[in-house]
């Protein structure tokens, strides 16, 4: 038997014990060595992607639901480059990526040869860590070689932090096995890699944080994105229970009843922000996705601990006066421990629910929006589910409209670099990992980005949910300054699309609904979710409504926090 | 004015200046000081394309077919990598690109501000020249700095060789001028860039290639692709005039008449090609696509000059004695000059003819293929015409199944890298930048691949002939060994699609066509070609039936080849 194939069996299969489970395969024949081989590994569950974009992306959603890494292959080439946005995002959402990429051998290598390109360190610095190991060769070491690269791949994409591990692997030729001559992986014992977990604050850290909270008197909580927030959230309800208000994103997993959901209509009424500012913003997770609530944060910075296991300083304001670079459990768990007169986060709560309320009656009233859908899922969802939410406006939606509840579903998105592309994939890669039912809440130009992805539906038998909010184009943009700019603005900016959704429906083979008003939504999302089948639920209204509903919406918060706050000494 | 859009108006007039014309544009907030610039520039036309996959491979089909740089502007972030394939594809076909990333500013970076990922150097070193100028600003030359940039910009894509070039361009809020302040171009005076052409060989050079002529008993030369190759379609045929058989891939630009056009159909036969092995080969161009002629010219290596003024090495077989790194025009004028017998290049000939009756007359009766489309092509297709050929299958047929013709289209592809990602929007490029018919010949699965750039016919008003050779999924792999794997060739390597292009058709508003019979290729293609419309053209057919159809081509040949030729020892 052929070294490549020799070393393909083996390698695949230590990759197997040491837990991986998923492969996203590109087809190709430079990498047919590989893909034979996982195909025949009975541990492995091949995916195989015509787009590689849509693949990787596609690999990166059932990662980020599973936790658990997920290995790409393509064959040499532009194939390889489709990879690196996925590998991008999975390297600032920290989510584990095997990337592994078939290339010519170097005496192919600048000469010409067919689909050859330079694929060193394609990625540059976005992965934990590259290596081209050389075509397989007996003279390097053999099966224990193949399995220590195998193993050591999947412990550096396991972080932590997790992220993208890409290896370049160069085959010679023959690149299938003669028939009937199936490669068997070659045993050899490898110590276990040891993992290691996400370091423990000391006494030192710990006594920090419960000093810095004694003193305050107008402390919070921030919690930005987190994939695992939901390990917090008891540690979180007690400390709101102790008088600390958590202002928690929903992909937080920590939007729980307790905390403040409607921070986002709060603050953007500037008295009512200028009269709660903070002494004391403890944060975890990701830079929050808000703006309001950043510029409060920044306009007059308070003491701020920034608790930062991943080592990623998400501090763009510079408003971090202490960085602690251990796990928050026991952080928090000794801050909640500090017991303090309730008044702070009773006016927090009071606002919390009048606002809450003012937005319930705005939407019901108001034009349709992103707000209606953002609510109605928060209704209509099951205890299980997960919601996959897009770039752009659809996690700010999420952000600004969702309540606190004790059933909330799993918030999954690609915020790490926050890029438009390949969110019907991530989505539908996290359907794929289940176990619940998923919806994909998504912009219209986010779902034609990644319409590819789609085909995932049928050659995987996926079933979503996926929710278009179609506003004619990058309706974001109406809420920025270009708006102002009429002469280019429809046409550099809001880019309406101009497709029909229900076409792409019919050529996907989804199940199809529109929707254009707000009393229609819960019926047509709670039949698409509760459905056997996929469908597209396109919920269509103009960027003015867009606009204009938003805008209400932060007027009607603005008239209740005033009306409902204690007079201040400006008031 | 702020200073980033005086740099934006600026630095865009001066690339108009250089001969800057067309910009491809994805919508984005930080890209906007430039994209307003650019939209504002008269001299300067704007296309906006959501997908930056589509919109580069767009630029770059532009640029291929006008021979001019054309730029690129996407926003920070995964934007930015959604450019890599298309500029490996650049690299390695020598097209020239400028390519614009907006960015963050440093002080944004590396802290988890959204959208804002290590751009640098992010194609690696595919690119002519990376430069990150940092932010606009006053303290850094000011105009003359932002023009020269500019213009060096420009001269480095143009090369040569010409290739992409990387800007990346970091921008400070505002990013968008206030309403009413219009920025204006700072004026500045400037050298002019001096541009070098291709290196003239000298004296030693031309008598080395006219001596090895004289030598030769049994010359050939072998075109590979070349954009430009259309300037030694006299010395070509000069050439061949003189005794010296051409075989001249499609993309070359030379299969004219006089050359041999059926080489890879012979060259399979392997007592021909052993019979006709030559003992010199010039070779000009990048390597050639014909597995039959690449192992016919390694069999027996004969002394082979590779005319190579783009510096590349083409020659993965190492047959290269010598490399003249100089314009071939030149040489190949002084190689025509010498004269020889003429029964080489005859007996060539009437196999060359003999060959192409028998293609003509196989393909007429037997089942409809790949082949059968070609030739159909090669019959309507309009003189000025320009027929964009995907890699995989469609360059395969169309080198394989071109007959030479004094009317030849102007043949183009993305053989750069070979990739099957981009090549409609890159067709659709080539369209746009006119000015004649443009008919792109794709497989299903590079369709599927790009789908989203079908987009562009409407948005852009871009017409073209789409032609899809459905051969349910990745035919090219029948034609290799994994097809004997039958356990995983279907899943891993066929991968049939299951969409209806009738459905694509609709989505995107072409016209559709269905074709499944030879005898209806001529009419349907013709019609399409000549419509006002936009039409996409689905040839379908069995993969079953491309390998039968093909194998019976090859063995057709093969006999008149061998009742044709004049017994040899062994016959």
């Amino acid at each position: 038997m052929h070294v490549t194939h020799r070393f393909a069996a083996t390698f695949v299969d230590e990759l197997a014990a040491a837990g991986l489970r998923e492969v996203c395969i590109a087809p190709g024949s430079r990498s047919a060595p590989l893909a034979m081989a996982f195909a025949r590994h009975p541990g492995i569950r091949v995916l195989v992607h015509i787009d590689e974009r849509s693949g990787s992306f596609f690999g990166l959603g059932l990662a980020k639901a599973s936790g658990r890494p997920v290995a790409l292959l393509c064959t040499s080439g532009t194939a390889a480059a489709e990879f690196h946005p996925a590998v991008i995002e999975a390297f600032h959402s920290r989510t584990p990526l095997l990337v592994l990429t078939a290339d010519r051998p170097p005496e192919l290598r600048e000469v010409g040869a067919n689909q050859a390109i330079d694929q060193a360190r394609l990625y540059g610095g976005a992965v934990r860590w590259h290596f081209d190991p050389g075509p397989p060769s007996d003279d390097a070491g053999g099966a224990r070689a193949w399995r220590r690269l195998a193993r050591r791949a999947l412990a550096e994409a396991a972080g932590p932090p997790a992220g993208p591990v890409h290896l370049n692997l160069p085959f010679r030729e023959p690149l299938t096995p003669a028939l009937g001559e199936l490669p068997e992986p070659e045993a050899a014992h490898l110590p276990r890699a040891v993992l290691t977990g996400t370091p423990a604050p000391g006494e030192q850290e710990v006594a920090l944080v419960a000093e810095a909270l004694e003193k305050a008197a107008r402390p919070v909580l921030v919690a930005g994105g987190m994939r695992d927030g939901a390990r917090l959230a008891g540690v979180v309800a007690a400390l709101a229970a102790a008088g600390v208000p958590v202002l928690a994103e929903p992909t937080s997993q920590l939007r729980l009843p307790g905390t403040v959901s409607a921070y986002e209509a709060l603050l953007r009424d500037e008295s009512w922000a200028a009269e709660h500012r903070p002494d004391l913003v403890l944060r975890v997770g990701a830079t929050p996705t808000s703006r309001p609530l950043n510029q409060w944060l920044a306009a007059e910075p308070a003491r701020t601990v920034l608790i930062d296991p991943d080592r990623s300083w998400s501090d763009p304001d510079v408003l971090a006066g202490e960085v602690l670079r251990c796990d928050p459990l026991p952080l928090l768990t000794a801050a909640a421990g500090v017991h303090r007169p309730p008044d702070w986060a009773d006016e927090w709560a009071a606002a919390d629910r009048s606002a809450a309320g003012a937005l319930e009656e705005e939407v019901r009233a108001g034009p349709l929006h992103e707000g209606a859908v953002v609510r109605s899922l928060a209704r209509v969802l099951p205890a299980g589910a997960t919601l996959f939410v897009g770039s752009s406006m659809p996690i700010r939606a999420v952000d600004a409209f969702w309540r606190a509840s004790a059933e909330n579903p799993r918030f999954l998105a690609n915020r790490g670099a926050s890029g438009i592309d390949g969110l019907v994939s991530t989505g539908l890669g996290v359907a794929a990992a289940g176990p619940g039912p998923t919806v994909i809440l998504l912009g219209d130009l986010s779902l034609y980005h990644d319409m590819n992805g789609l085909l995932a539906l049928r050659r995987h038998g996926v079933r979503a949910t996926v929710v278009v909010l179609d506003n004619g184009g990058g309706g974001i943009f109406a809420f920025l300054p270009q708006a102002a700019h009429e002469d280019v603005f429809e046409d550099l900016f809001l880019t309406p699309l101009g497709l029909r959704f229900e076409d792409v429906a019919r050529l996907y083979g989804l199940d199809y609904c529109d929707v254009r008003e707000s009393s229609r939504l819960d019926g047509a999302l709670g039949s698409a979710i509760a459905s056997e089948r996929s469908t597209l639920v396109r919920v269509g209204f103009s960027v003015e409504d867009s606009v204009r509903g938003h805008r209400a919406c932060w007027a009607a918060v603005a008239r209740v926090s005033r009306s409902g706050r204690p007079a201040g000494p400006g008031a």
